[in-house]
């Protein structure tokens, strides 16, 4: 079975967590249809979700209490690449049981400096073992985080392998050369996105799919509108705008940042609490934030 | 409940898999108790032993199958710095329930360039959840793989405020002067265990506890007999000895290294096997690690 491959702005979605620490499935789904309603689709545990600052069990759950409030699961991208090939397969597996076939994968991330054939027999057993022919495996390239880069060679490698199961890439290494790498190499059908907003115009240009960003959990109605219009002959004015935006938010830790944003946003002060490791916006960055958007102009509109 | 804090040579036992990658249970337990006859303990889920390639539920039944083998959970100080706060949690309350309180701890290691009051926070809320008196909290400091050291500040804040909980460090970190200065803090009954037997001698000296090291899983008798034996005359040989064979682990990658030598040692080629994305070591890198074995004159035990 082919299924189509995703492509737009996705929104890797903050994950609410309640005064105990847990996982807050309501707010996470009242966000999700807020966002899924501005446009974007769902990169559900991706960095920006803390997810792996969630177990197993709880993101198992937050998927099946969002499947459960309505989404279609087509619209959603969970993350999938967890840190054991055991529990990458379980989780995967998972997923695509749901109805979620099109998973975001890190590379397993605690082993540092393992090689390009290390990575590709993690990835070809990760699909093996799922054994799904509607696999599509969009590889989350974030080197800063995960240390651990997918190379070209080994990207094609796998796509000549696994031509189905390999369906694309998004590229939060945030040096717009190796974006644009990616979109030439002239893998077929394999779908570009970029990992912030900043590089969006450059990248659909350059014929990828779109993008997966931290900040469209706060700007993505203009986000999702120069993925769509990028033809248009105010793209450029539009990218300046959104990179103004991006900026704001690259100057402060970004999931506390995005999280307190939406908080402000939406008036529930709930939403800007992280959980540890990762510690809130100090009330002077927050202050910052701010000032930073009302300065803008940028008008944030109301969650929920 | 006051327990004793844990002292010596302790082996990260490496993890067997079985020929469809699913840790091999009953090589396992039978590595461990050739590692107590030999004179060290049993520091289970490290590094060497691939811990974060296990999922959760791997690590509980492994611990499960150990401690039905008769060992005493007096001699198992299990990995159990999971990716998130809720799996570390449920980990250490799983571990201490089944009578091993004494667990070497890494911190959250995905996000990157978190704060020391991030961290604190994550230590509170584990030694909270888990609410065990009899918890034993070993610090797994080792910044190249974790990224995320354990500063001395931290620490000091962390033994202030929980001093039964946070029990010592593993210092992994490869600077004898980062081992010199957890020695010389002066927090009471604070133990230090040397990553490396490179150290193991001037860690003695220095009011040290011990070492965990990955090559204690095959040269276990000659580590522990200097750990215990430091004041003898002979000492400084020893260390040497230990030095030398040390080396010819280090030039090649350590988990694959020490798996193959094992797997030389017992005649068992399955221990060889390491799971992705770690691979084992080449042929040539296997030879040279033979060979160089040969010319110290080292010998290595037979195993089970």
């Amino acid at each position: 079975m082919s299924i189509d491959r995703l492509e737009g702005a996705l929104a890797p979605v903050v994950t609410p967590f309640d005064e105990n620490l847990a996982p807050d499935a309501e707010r996470f789904t009242g966000m999700c249809h807020w966002l899924l309603g501005q446009g974007v689709k769902l990169a559900v545990f991706g960095t920006t979700s803390e997810a792996n600052s969630l177990s197993l069990k709880e993101k198992i759950s937050l998927l099946e209490r969002l499947l459960d409030s309505g989404v279609e699961p087509d619209n959603i991208m969970p993350g999938a690449g967890l840190c054991s090939l055991s529990e990458t397969v379980e989780f995967t597996a998972v997923a695509a049981g749901l109805g979620c076939p099109r998973v975001l994968m890190l590379p397993p991330f605690y082993y540092k400096k393992v090689s390009d054939d290390g990575l590709y027999g993690y990835m070809a057993e990760v699909i093996d073992r799922v054994g799904r022919e509607d696999l599509q495996i969009y590889l989350y390239h974030f080197p800063a985080m995960s240390q651990t880069p997918y190379s070209l060679d080994l990207i094609d490698r796998l796509v000549k392998e696994f031509p189905n199961a390999i369906a694309g890439i998004k590229d939060s290494a945030g040096k717009w050369e190796e974006t644009a790498a990616f979109n030439a190499a002239g893998w077929p059908d394999f779908r570009v996105f970029c990992g912030s907003e900043r590089f969006l115009l450059q990248n659909m240009k350059a014929g990828g799919a779109g993008c997966i960003s931290a900040t469209a959990n706060v700007n993505p109605a203009a986000i999702a509108a120069l993925c769509s219009g990028w033809r248009e002959a105010d793209a450029a004015e539009r990218q300046r705008d959104l990179t103004g935006i991006r900026d704001l938010f690259e100057s402060a830790p970004m999931v506390a940042a995005v999280k307190a944003a939406v908080a402000i946003c939406s008036g529930d002060a709930a939403w800007s609490r992280p959980r540890p490791p990762l510690m809130p916006l100090s009330r002077e960055q927050c202050e910052a934030l701010r000032a930073g958007l009302d300065a803008t102009g940028f008008k944030m509109p109301g969650i929920g």
